[in-house]
């Protein structure tokens, strides 16, 4: 039987705000490289992990959630691509590609392989893929684009966050609804993208704008017909006044770190009685029955040029805590993914 | 041709937050009880008069919204019910009762008769409910129930500003609906009337509560699946706390009061994510090709005395200015309406 050594990254403490790299810390264990014969489960060697904002939630000590707290002192646990080493189970043989939920660490076991998602290999798209453009985040911004915003062509949508891993993707489907996109982000390097590179006709720098309605107003004179909020607060709050009769938002993520370290609290939610504002908040889990349509168009769109994707892509496991971390300053650009091992 | 005295209600100043008794005046001017030839219009007598809290925005200097601003120094324009004297549109004849859009004054000349109804007496129900549970707010709790809500058999819901002239349609549809209804209301005579005159299940006194979301928690113990929004504020964003996967709020009214006056914000947004909490603001206008339907449904679950309602009528034109600014600190006890002439 053969053991291993297997470096992983754990959950030292629960957390009450932002997360710090002090609340992880690298560990080093030991593994055997088989997948114990009853198990039903697989043995795999991880090669890209995926940080996503959800992630922070699982950090605190909160049972009330719709996903339970990390287990401290163990691997955290995330979405990744990994390949099968051995297997108990008659669904996986060794050589295979999975994705879906992994632990941070070099090898895993996994016993709930039910949610596990098989990979065809396919040269013209990265394996690390299958954590953003075609996995959860992908999904989401698919889900919550057509589920939720009611898309007409031609209609004004803003999204926020809008170069990270799941706005990225709404804009461009956006494009291809063929609505009017304009995105905010953090950086002018992120708005040069969102411009230059991922087809939005408009972009800003939130960070450089002292009135976000003025700057709302700047970019839809005509109003939001479509807002896709990844942030929630003040942007939030500025695109209530600027949305359009019968506007819909769609609101997604990270809004609940917002609502931590922002004291100032929503003020425009009157303007949803005049104006039949349309405001829900959703999960990707509740649409899985569309994901291999998901799946499908995104991937004939990315194979035909008309859909692109930007990673951040960190090299080594002992990089995923900052990497996390940063997700909540923005230091990403684009999808942020550790490369573990490269096969 | 007969000239008449008019005593009319006008609106002297554009205001900024709450309106005040001195905001609007008394006026006697003269009218010839005669609708002019070729103009297609009614000569009405007003009879019954609506206090709407909706009517606070068109006293504002603002055309943005979904209805023009009152026009300084004419009668302040309402909903009442009110009886053809004379008519040059072959619609109406002398004796017809109509309800719509009328002023505050004794006599009317209305032009735009299109969106008028006519009233077919029927003595088993008083002529003012027309106003009130057969007019414009009934048909706000049955648009906002049944088109907004998505309400399901056995669903818990939370009523606020629960016996006003929306609130108490809103629970009694509720109650036929088979849902468990608790409603919020300001005064221990208005808790005592949602429990023993209308029909909710329990009901509470907001003011008498230090700690909104312990009280949600204490009618709530399972959680809200709809919230009928009337008031906005501290009671929404306690709401958001308690309400369960998947909920609706529908958004009313009042709101827009309550964010002029408070300063603190909405600050439970972020459980709209983890809930997927559909949130929406609508107005009852966008619905009315279900007019006949809610009339039929009401007009006989009242006949069959499974619907009761509530009026706080006032007697005599002079007393609407009073009556509307009582609306905003909820000095009214059901559906606020003014008795201008009985017949």
């Amino acid at each position: 039987m053969v053991t291993a050594e297997n470096k992983q990254v754990v959950l030292e403490r629960y957390i009450e705000g932002a997360p710090k790299e002090t609340d992880m810390a690298m560990k080093m264990g030991k593994i055997e490289l088989k997948a114990p014969k009853g198990s039903g489960g697989i043995l795999v060697k991880n090669l890209y992990l995926s940080c996503d904002p959800y992630m922070r939630g699982r950090m605190r000590d909160f049972h009330g959630s719709y996903i339970p707290p990390f287990v401290l002192s163990q691997a955290i646990e995330g979405f990744g691509v990994a390949k099968v080493l051995d297997s108990d189970n008659p669904d996986f043989k060794p050589g295979d590609f999975i994705s879906g939920l992994t632990g941070w660490e070099e090898y895993s076991l996994i016993r709930s392989t039910w949610q596990l998602r098989k990979i065809q290999p396919d040269h013209s798209i990265p394996l690390s893929y299958h954590l953003g453009l075609l996995g959860m985040p992908g999904f989401t911004a698919y889900a919550g684009f057509y589920e939720i915003c009611s898309p007409k062509n031609g209609e004004y949508v803003f999204v926020s966050a809008a170069s990270g891993a799941v706005g990225q993707l709404v804009g461009q489907l956006a494009k291809l609804h063929g609505c009017y996109v304009v995105g905010s982000a953090g950086s002018s390097q992120k708005v040069d993208l969102l411009k230059n590179k991922l087809g939005f006709d408009e972009a800003f720098n939130y960070k450089e704008e002292t009135d976000l309605d003025a700057a709302l107003k700047r970019y839809f004179p005509e109003g939001i017909d479509i807002y896709f909020d990844n942030v929630g607060g003040a942007i939030l709050d500025a695109a209530l006044l600027n949305m359009r009769i019968h506007g819909r938002i769609a609101v997604c993520g990270m809004v609940s770190l917002h609502s931590i370290s922002d004291t100032k609290g929503i003020h425009n939610l009157y303007c949803v009685v005049p104006k039949r504002i349309r405001m829900q908040g959703f999960l990707q889990s509740d649409y899985l029955q569309k994901f291999p349509q998901f799946l499908e168009h995104v991937t004939e769109n990315f194979k035909h040029g008309k859909i692109v994707y930007i990673e951040d892509m960190n090299e080594g496991l002992e990089t995923a805590p900052a990497a996390f971390v940063g997700l909540f300053s923005g230091r990403n650009i684009g999808k942020q993914v550790i490369c573990v091992a490269k096969d």
